[in-house]
């Protein structure tokens, strides 16, 4: 198995926010936006893993800025980390001005996605090295996520998650 | 102000899984079911506030089973605690044997939704009133999970998370 | 076969009226709401006999009331009758007022499912027992409703109608 | 106000049958047929009326054959009656074999709408005079089936409605 | 192989504009139309060569009206020529003022099929005869477009289409 | 006004197939992928323009290469020369195969915008400078094309059309 970068597996969706997707007050509906980066998402952890993917949980995902009706959206994910069989996806959200052209950020989120051959079952996949600063800070923070993931699911033991414990101390 | 309980607020939503939300693999897709449990939590959010009520964020979801075309999906969504001017909603995905009519669980989510006027400003909201034993226990998780959030987002230091903190010594 | 009562196959659908799903009024578009009915009848029918169910027709649809964008919409469904290999579903559409809470009926319809075998033969369903009042008078008026779709559909004499005749003498 | 003829008014929606609007045994959704009739319905009450219309009920729908994805689906809808602010609209669904060319009847539907100003008031329409045979049967049974409506609203009183009684005597 | 008239393969489809398929502008949204017009497009060529077709070339589409939210459009596709085993499709677009009843074109649209059998290979269709003044002129420039698409695709030399030079000069 | 690089107006569009998008031969339904070029062309000339634009035409589509279910399809929109008021779009459609992650051109297709201001009349646009080879090429043969448009829109004479008439002699 050999090493790639996140950028290798980078996933760009850039969609315009259509009638049909919006909430009463016509900004993009949360469910529609999630929706997005799950299949943005899985692009990402299939182009790193060249398996099929399934989405495993959603990690976290904080609504910051309204995205109004007609907006320029650009989804973009990027696996920054690969476990044995499982792969954290970052997602950042930009809009963009149309008169300045000016993009700013509108939400993040972390999914987490599982490769699987095509009886369903789990399969190893390839590490991931990260390459810039932003990359690094999220590979390091995915393990404290993945930690925490197993604790809220009963699956670790708070005194088990070494990486976690110590955030705390 | 008036304590309401979790009950008063519960939105079932009970629907089919159409050829057009699945995955290629023939289940429902991630991101529909995502946007399905937006709406039902959305709903009792609003049911909890009286309010206009936006997506705050996702704290956690997890994929635990696939949900295969056809099947009847029951999401139930619960406010399980009402903080200042956001709640905490919980909710449980449902599916269920035709034959034998069994129900099981499928998935678990956690949304955080916001009250907020006709200019989108927060607002603030009744107090909520755990009543069963499982409503108590998501009652108080819910505040590790407030504080967890902070922390995560930078917005608290991990040793002012007092509740979070006693998890891990 | 077992007698059931009309409660164990009640299907409740509650979602939001989308702007996709509005006619040009801003009102929930009928053909959504009669596609929503149709899905959420199918449970109900489902759940009764435990089989794969096909829609045989619609009985009756009144719209009594519109339905706006951004509404929270009931749906109920629930076995009515059972016939040979046919059920009669009565579904009860609500709508609720965000900010009293108050549930109000928006409108009422009535569909006929008949249970089908994989190969999609007619196949017998168990017998219905109604329990309370209202179940009572929907189980006698359906009897009434068949003669009256065979009358029309010219497979029955209008004079063999007995239940329906009766109500015009 | 100068009679027309159903013709006039005829709307014809010939559409494919596409893989988002089939049910698990791959033929076309009840849900979306409805849709589809209810669209096409408005249109008929539209061209005949020339003001808004708004679906007042769906009278009867019988779904005699099964559509399988990727059939040629005809819908074509016709006013069969007006009266003083409502018309019914007949329905009849037409498939055709690729191979053959030929059509055939997969169902038929009675819809009834109402005219209504920019308030959504009813107006007066136009009445209508029937040419072929079929459109005189449907004519004349329209008013049976108005009255019959009546009937099942409780809004008129079996005994006084002449034309339907006489059906069963 | 026997010759059809245009008329034979007509297909025509009415239907409304809804809101999820607008714009910001709330006009009928350009990929939604080429979408409505590429469906229309395809019966015409299956009736006319009653056999799978699928769609090698969209040709020329003009938009030249907008079309707004709640219009009736009518998209009547016609074969216009029929090739060895491709057909060119002729699609015009009307829509229809509420009140006087008038229709007016909207857009013009050529779009090019080929036949195939199940395997997806191209076969053989039939010859096309035009009848009318207006499907004569298609007819004739049908011959012109499909050089002029040739020569684009770099597939005949400028100087080898007769047809087109002979435009030129 | 400042001129721009084809670069500067890239949208890239990168989303699954699912089955909601699909022929009944289980590939993406041309008229989806007309819809989706469509938006990502939109971009690309609203990232030139700065301004509100509206498809004019749809000048060439090649469906070379179909794209089946589950794809992973990356629509590629960029301005190719920029007129007056109007721009051409010129859009490059790919898939990636997932095991081996080569990715190869299934469609190219070119459409024409023209940027408005708020009242929906034309406005000017900044000019385009192209830099790499492949766009230079495109920027010339946009006059060709254009030419090749109003003369087949009968507002240019053939002869009248110099770029195009010299292809031809």
């Amino acid at each position: 198995m050999q090493p790639k970068h996140p950028n290798d597996s980078v996933c760009i969706m850039t969609d315009l926010v259509l009638p049909s997707e919006t909430n009463p007050l016509n900004n993009l509906f949360g469910g529609e936006l999630l929706a997005r980066m799950d299949r943005a998402a899985s692009i990402a952890a299939r182009r790193h893993s060249r398996r099929i993917v399934v989405t495993a949980s959603v990690n976290h995902v904080a609504f910051n800025r309204v995205i109004p009706l007609g907006s320029v959206v650009t989804v973009e994910a990027k696996v920054s980390r690969a476990f044995k069989t499982s792969m954290e996806v970052y997602i950042d959200v930009w809009i963009e001005d149309r008169e300045s052209g000016i993009r700013s950020l509108a939400n993040e989120a972390i999914y987490t996605f599982v490769a699987v051959d095509e009886t369903g079952r789990p399969t190893p996949i390839d590490p991931i090295v990260p390459e810039t600063d932003l990359e690094k800070e999220r590979f390091e923070a995915a393990l404290r996520r993945k930690q925490l993931s197993l604790v809220l699911a009963g699956k670790m033991k708070p005194n088990e998650a070494t990486e976690l414990k110590a955030l705390f101390q």
